[in-house]
């Protein structure tokens, strides 16, 4: 089922909270692929309905950024929610998630100035601002996310703390190609060099982690080894950051202790492309 | 009934909203006078269960403002909200509401730019912030707010709206006391004199409604009215802005058209005392 207006999806929620529901929420920007599709699965299992939200958010996306040219296919994306097991998706316009007049934004505080902040200012206050509208207009128990934006799971973590939202966040692990790319809607701007090329980030992140399982705490050393191997494996690619940082905080030591988590974080531009990739690893 | 756990208060309006209960929810920053337990009681009237806040928001003062004299009596709160119909007293911890790595604000936009804005900057972040989170942890279907607080209802009711808070917002008129003096909790701050002279305040307000009853339009003109009046009337007291502004939007038109609604603006110091207070006038 298709909802498009916010107070029809709120009278939904709140009819299905009352009724005993346990409402998923999965939030995309659409043009739906199976890292999604997993995300809505795995909350068709856990709750008893589930909304899928389609919306591509403006306010996340910086003026010379791709807003206008993100890809988009609704009756597509309807068609791969409902078979995923989504209840409703939510499909609100522009206009109506910002009036004429809006003004209120959040902003999610430290988290959202590092790596993804430095290379897109605001992007993670769009983010933070849209999640929060989204959580009042779904009303979820719980709502699903991927781990392919990292830095984004942690910054909505923090909204949902910070701002009390009662509602239980789920971090699902990165869908791949066979060869390792991480799915995302963005990978429609590849051509068919780059997208070969592109496989080098999931080779760099497992280069990585070997060193890392292999007793490599610097985090110089680390950074390095995901540079040089990108750099040797596609001259083309742009290197935006490509660094390891504890996985909790974003933090950048000199040594990652032992029995900490680190996240490898990647961030690349390759042809008209901008390509995000991450890995978590436990240091031994 | 007193709740302070953050976790429990959900629970509780959770299991409330469950029965079919209508929340309604007085947020105060405690200290109770008749002005809020005028809020409590018509909640209490429309509405099956009423939840009172009382907290003092540290984030809403500035630096050299009166957090940590404020006054507070929690005892007194209790028994004051329960006789005006509270169901739930929830007054949280600072600790609580702000554990160690606290970050998220919400930025409500230019509405709180203007007037308190100006003389008390980043206090409706403050509030805004506080209020969002309040809302997500007593999930009302009704907020109570005092028309005292003018603009803090415009910035709360933009809040709403841009967020998509799905809580209807109910403002009440000022309570005052026999001589025009709004209540507030910061009166306890007035020496007797003083308590004298900011009756000044509400004879000001007076005489610019007159005004414009009798046809004033001009903005400046009821400026000057307003001012004049506080300092012939109290030369002690020291005026932040006395100001006529579109009601909706806080503009500041030269002129203010027929059937327009204006809001007239005060806050002042007077001793150790900062006290607002306003006044609605419809332009004949």
């Amino acid at each position: 089922m298709l909802i498009e207006a916010i107070a029809q999806m709120q009278q939904w929620s709140e009819a299905m909270r009352t009724q005993g529901n346990i409402i998923g929420l999965v939030p995309t920007m659409g043009f739906l692929h199976e890292g999604h599709c997993a995300l809505i699965k795995t909350a068709a299992q856990e709750c008893s309905v589930v909304i899928t939200t389609v919306f591509v958010n403006p306010l996340q996306f910086g003026p010379s950024e791709d807003f206008a040219r993100y890809p988009r296919d609704l009756e597509r994306d309807i068609q791969l929610a409902t078979q995923a097991g989504a209840t409703v998706v939510f499909a609100p316009t522009v206009e109506h998630m910002y009036p004429a007049g809006y003004a209120a934004m959040i902003d999610p505080g430290p988290i959202a100035e590092k790596f993804e902040g430095i290379f897109r200012p605001g992007h993670f206050r769009g983010v933070a601002t849209v999640v929060a509208k989204l959580f009042n207009i779904t009303k979820p128990h719980v709502a699903y996310f991927g781990q392919k934006d990292y830095q984004q799971t942690l910054v909505i973590s923090q909204l949902i703390r910070d701002l009390n939202f009662d509602i239980r966040m789920r971090v699902l692990p990165t869908v791949r190609q066979d060869d390792g790319l991480a799915l995302s809607s963005r990978n429609v701007y590849l051509s068919p060099q780059e997208r070969q090329q592109a496989t080098i980030l999931y080779r760099a992140l497992q280069e990585a982690e070997y060193a890392i399982r292999q007793g490599e705490r610097r985090r110089e050393t680390i950074n390095t080894l995901l540079r040089h191997t990108i750099e040797a494996g596609c001259p083309e690619i742009k290197i935006e950051y490509a660094a390891a940082a504890t996985a909790e905080t974003l933090e950048e030591p000199e040594f990652f202790a032992s029995g900490s988590r680190v996240v490898l974080l990647l961030a690349v531009r390759l042809g008209t492309a901008r390509l995000i990739d991450n890995s978590l690893v436990e240091v031994p």
